[in-house]
């Protein structure tokens, strides 16, 4: 059937949104006070006020450095990860603000992502395993995208640590466009990070398992058991992970925890921390050292030091072993062809962080007090120099001395480093806890008036701090100004909302030199538990504020075939399928009646044919767990059997306009 | 197996955390600077620092009235829906920080809500529909319980437009505890509501479908199709909504909007609004006026007014109609026992809102400027006067003239309306978009200097607001202080983040009479669109810290008989069937090895055994779609068969302490 329209219907209510928007516009940017004149004038109340709600001086200053009014956008956008909520979070940033979740791995219906939008449904269903539907992550490392080793605002990646994935999000729409199973492992930690022109994403290990996860014993740990590196393609142009490009190397069943790409002088490089390299197998309930005792026994673990373009040519060459279909250069391989090494790193270490220029590669362990620094210089004239140790499986091990830089003491249990641009460097310290600041040497001493390779200041955080992350702090020239302690705690910090608490992101005011180094502000985060964040300049990003066209795909993110304009909605039969092409406009679907009958098997397209910045629908259709989230432009569609007969209300589910309760329609299933 | 304890290999662990929480200790409630001597002088940089942020005199204010610095709570809180998202937001104010996402309808497995947890599952299978797992919802509307008309802080309740569901949160762990289906409607929109004393959470109804959502033609909407209120039972006792004791109420096939409860001088009645009093049924495919149009014809609709204290005699009198096994109050019923009335209500309305003292009914037909106050008293009185029309069912109509106290023009798009302690009332206005102020007659005339029943003032605000919510608002005693207008589009209020935007929480400052009504904060909402909101006082609530007992069951608020103490952990197995008491405490699962076969079904019993504030562990089961929130102190249950051999690294998915990642165990599935 074609659809009629009645335009004659629909004038007032234009005529009512036209005088909305106008008002507004009226309105323009004005702080939304009505009262201006005393507004101008309460400059003077401001010690009044602070003194009333208990406010220090210091809190007033941190309060007018955070606060930002309507309006005003952040400066800093970081990009942090849900934890095992599966998802990514959106931040502004001095006024820490969450801005957007982004759903990734878990399905999430305000973004009608999961249930029942063909286009969600496909990049979930890329991430089962065995067959099973894996509706759930555990996101740790988010990876802007960069280009010459600075973030381009283009695309963000992060990994599932629970299932050994990694997803692709598109920043023209915030929106996850691939999730990737690694096919050798069944959980990771390692990733992501990029390469410094994104042309490979990274994903390191954690838990060793036989590759492919197959059954082996326990017992056969140090045979059977690997660890691993996955180095992902990824192609800009189609914005996926090219899967038939892609390659891992083989590793000691260590458990690689966390890698870093070279960058400038190191670039070509990769760099992963490890820990239990005692290969403590666990057993508590059989009288053996549980894993927490019995991973945490050696001095030192070991960086993995990988010639990663040598490796890309050794892979590229067919140099490589076929694992569950995937190729891997084995051990031997490494060994033979000279991509892998190993340096001593004091002790069960979080990570490994390159300096902005790639001169040092710096290590946390975190039951050691120092921050250890090895110089990438020093490392390539061990290598040349030859005669390693090596470890069981024959890697080889470069002498500590030979390439250890400095050693700062820095405080109790040192996790994660990032940098400024001013020679600073910040370690997290989970046990004080607190944040250090310490200065870098070599090419960074001049930068700052403090010496080099020592401790300056430290600012307390609450509680219990994991990583940290600085404005641009991965790129090759860090802004600094901000740092966020991202905490796993807040105990006492807010209101008690129950036994399940929120972390704490504290902000961190890093602008000034030397010893001060104020805290900010206090962000509970209630809804995840963010690993890692990456923090850009805000006037990188420029996503859509529409999609490009009436009738987009975003799953391909082209026009889609079964685009509706309006005129051209439908309902065509044919056997027991019913399709329909269906529109939506404040505030009404076009058609408003959909019958069928009991058994049918119905595919359902909804356009939004708006043009309005914000003018998103939702469609909600009862009792058979569909909700979609359609903004202006973009054409949906889901399938479902009808399998009840009844009279189901479906509905716009995201308030549109002052008629947005009179959008709806009856789908009517004849029994 | 019996588990053995090594506690040697702990000590240096303990020892590490004990540091650290002395180190903690330390830092008492400081503000995290280590400058302080810099901190307390600062006071006179800040013209210059607001200066350099562009922040305006007005601003700096703002910042000082809402900024909460480090360990200071926020005075109120306010529970906020989560639209579409299925869940309910905590946010903390005058700081508008999210401190929780509670999940509700949808899986949410940071929470471990819907990841396996058994106490999870069971509540979500509650709100199965047709043998369907719905798993998502359209919460709309929370209600927190009251005591005499004042929030208590033990519960708060939500409803699921999209499919007619009400859920029941308990405070004491902010944890959903029971959902409800209602077994008459497919979709609702005037819940949830509480009588004063919380005996009763009311359900109205929204878009008319025949009773059961059985089929029926449109043609016979007319006789076929009806509204609905729904009276649910609740004991505060168990904690549950009774449903053998609830009841409903049939109503004209209106389209039942939002419901209030009476309070003091009106306890007892309740109010719902209702708009498509023309009972148009759409169908703008086939030329006839849509929805937008065919529902907002007529200038007035139907203002419901029903006896309840007398619906509830008639109810359990057994004067009731059985649906879809469900007891229903017939129309013919509640016109032969007076227990419905009508009253005319300009044009298309949102809601009825009751004076705090219960005196006047307040309602905004969104499609007329004025808000328009009933009269409790002039509605006694009318109905006992008799002599009324009818509509077409019969049900007596009141004369619009003989129940009116006052009309006050507000605006464009009038939506919701709150009261403050003052004798002011607010008013949304979706259109312009702004909040209204305007003074109350009567018993509230002499609470402020403004003439009653007249507009004082207006917020602009940004953008397209629908409800608004003040400090126990919705209470017999309304605070005032704060206004927050929970605007649906943001537009370009933050950082674009994307084709969907966030939503905008504006807080606003009405502790000032007469035209001061300063705006003072920007809260986006991007997880979510919240639709209603209260807001309580944070010291009435009082959540538990840790589960009461070491072995706590959140479902049933009582010790598990799978609770498993140290020592005690085991696993056995009878057949294929295996079971497991598993403990968890920092840092080590016990067992940290689970043995089984291919095709065995799997009963896991965990046990956090921490007392300590904030030490929850989680668990993550890769590849099974399994991960649990265990706070401390509860026993999480979860079952599974082990459909794929190989090697599962099972571990504490909530970052714990400095040796987390060292918190794993291998689950071995042999083929």
């Amino acid at each position: 059937m074609k659809v009629k329209h009645l335009k004659k219907y629909f004038l007032p209510f234009i005529l009512l949104a036209v005088i909305g928007f106008l008002l507004v516009a009226a309105c323009g940017g004005a702080g939304g006070e009505t009262d201006a004149p005393e507004s101008a004038a309460v400059s003077g109340d401001i010690n009044a006020i602070a003194s009333e709600r208990g406010l220090t001086p210091a809190d007033i200053e941190a309060a007018v450095r955070t606060y930002t009014p309507t309006g005003m956008h952040d400066e800093y956008i970081m990009f942090a990860s849900g934890g095992h909520s599966g998802q990514m979070f959106v931040i502004g940033m001095p006024s820490m603000r969450m801005l957007k979740t982004i759903a990734v791995f878990t399905p999430e219906p305000w973004q009608g992502w999961g249930y029942g939008a063909q286009s969600t449904m496909e990049v979930l269903d890329q991430g089962n395993i065995n067959g099973e539907e894996i509706r759930w992550g555990d996101t740790h490392h988010p990876a802007l995208s960069e280009t010459a080793g600075e973030y381009d605002g283009e695309w963000v990646f992060i990994n599932d640590k629970a299932n050994a994935r990694i997803a692709v999000i598109d920043l023209r729409d915030f929106e996850t466009k691939q999730i990737v199973k690694n096919p050798i492992a069944i959980n990771d930690h390692g990733g992501t990070m990029v390469t410094p022109d994104t042309e490979w994403i990274i994903e390191g290990g954690q838990y060793a398992a036989p590759l492919g996860w197959e059954y082996a014993s326990l017992d056969d740990y140090a045979e059977e058991y690997r660890g691993m590196v996955t180095f992902w393609k990824f192609d800009r142009e189609s914005g996926r992970v090219q899967y038939d490009q892609s390659f891992a190397m083989e590793l000691p069943p260590y458990w690689q925890d966390l890698c870093d790409a070279g960058k400038l002088v190191s670039e070509g490089w990769v760099f992963c921390n490890s820990f239990n390299t005692e290969m403590a197998t666990g057993g508590v309930e059989d009288g053996n050292p549980p894993f927490e005792a019995g991973a945490s026994q050696r001095d030192m673990d070991y960086m993995h030091i990988i010639n990663f373009d040598k490796a890309v040519e050794v892979a590229q060459a067919g140099q490589v072993e076929m694992v569950a279909d995937f190729p891997v250069i084995s051990m031997q391989t490494a060994i033979d062809e000279k991509l892998l090494y190993f340096a001593p790193e004091p002790k069960s270490p979080h990570g490994v962080d390159i300096s902005p220029g790639g001169e040092y590669m710096v290590v946390s362990g975190k039951l050691d007090p120092h921050v250890t620094i090895y110089s990438f210089d020093k490392v390539l004239s061990a290598i040349e120099a030859g005669g390693f140790k090596t470890d069981d499986y024959g890697i080889p091990i470069l002498a500590f001395d030979d390439v250890v830089e400095a050693q700062v003491e820095v405080g109790l249990g040192p996790l994660h480093t990032q940098f400024g641009p001013d020679g600073y460097a910040y370690t997290s310290l989970f046990l004080e806890p607190a944040v250090a600041r310490w200065t870098m040497g070599g090419e960074y001493e001049d930068l700052n008036e403090d010496p080099p390779w020592s401790l300056v200041t430290k600012t307390p955080v609450h509680y219990n701090v994991g990583h940290i992350a600085t404005a641009e702090g991965d790129t090759v020239s860090p802004d600094g100004k901000y740092l966020v302690s991202l905490n796993k705690w807040a105990i006492d910090r807010f209101q008690n909302v129950g036994p399940l608490l929120p972390q704490n992101f504290q902000l961190i005011d890093i602008s000034r030199p030397g010893i001060t180094m104020p805290l900010l502000y206090d962000m509970p985060i209630g809804n995840g538990e963010p690993h890692y964040a990456q923090i850009i300049k805000a006037d990188k990003l420029d996503p859509w504020e529409v999609y490009p066209e009436i009738g987009w795909n975003p799953a391909t993110q082209s026009p889609d075939p079964n685009a509706t304009l309006a005129g051209e909605e439908r309902i065509e039969r044919d056997g027991n399928n019913v399709e329909i092409w269906m529109s939506a406009v404040r505030s009404h679907f076009s058609p408003e009646h959909v019958e069928i009958n009991e058994g049918d098997h119905v595919t359902w397209h909804i356009t939004n044919v708006e043009r309005a910045y914000d003018a998103t629908h939702g469609f909600a259709l009862p009792g058979y767990n569909i909700n979609i989230s359609i903004e202006p432009g973009e054409t949906a569609t889901f399938e479902f059997d009808a399998t009840h007969d009844g009279v189901f209300t479906y509905y716009c589910s995201e308030f549109c306009s002052a008629l947005h309760l009179e959008m709806v329609g009856y789908m009517l299933v004849k029994p």
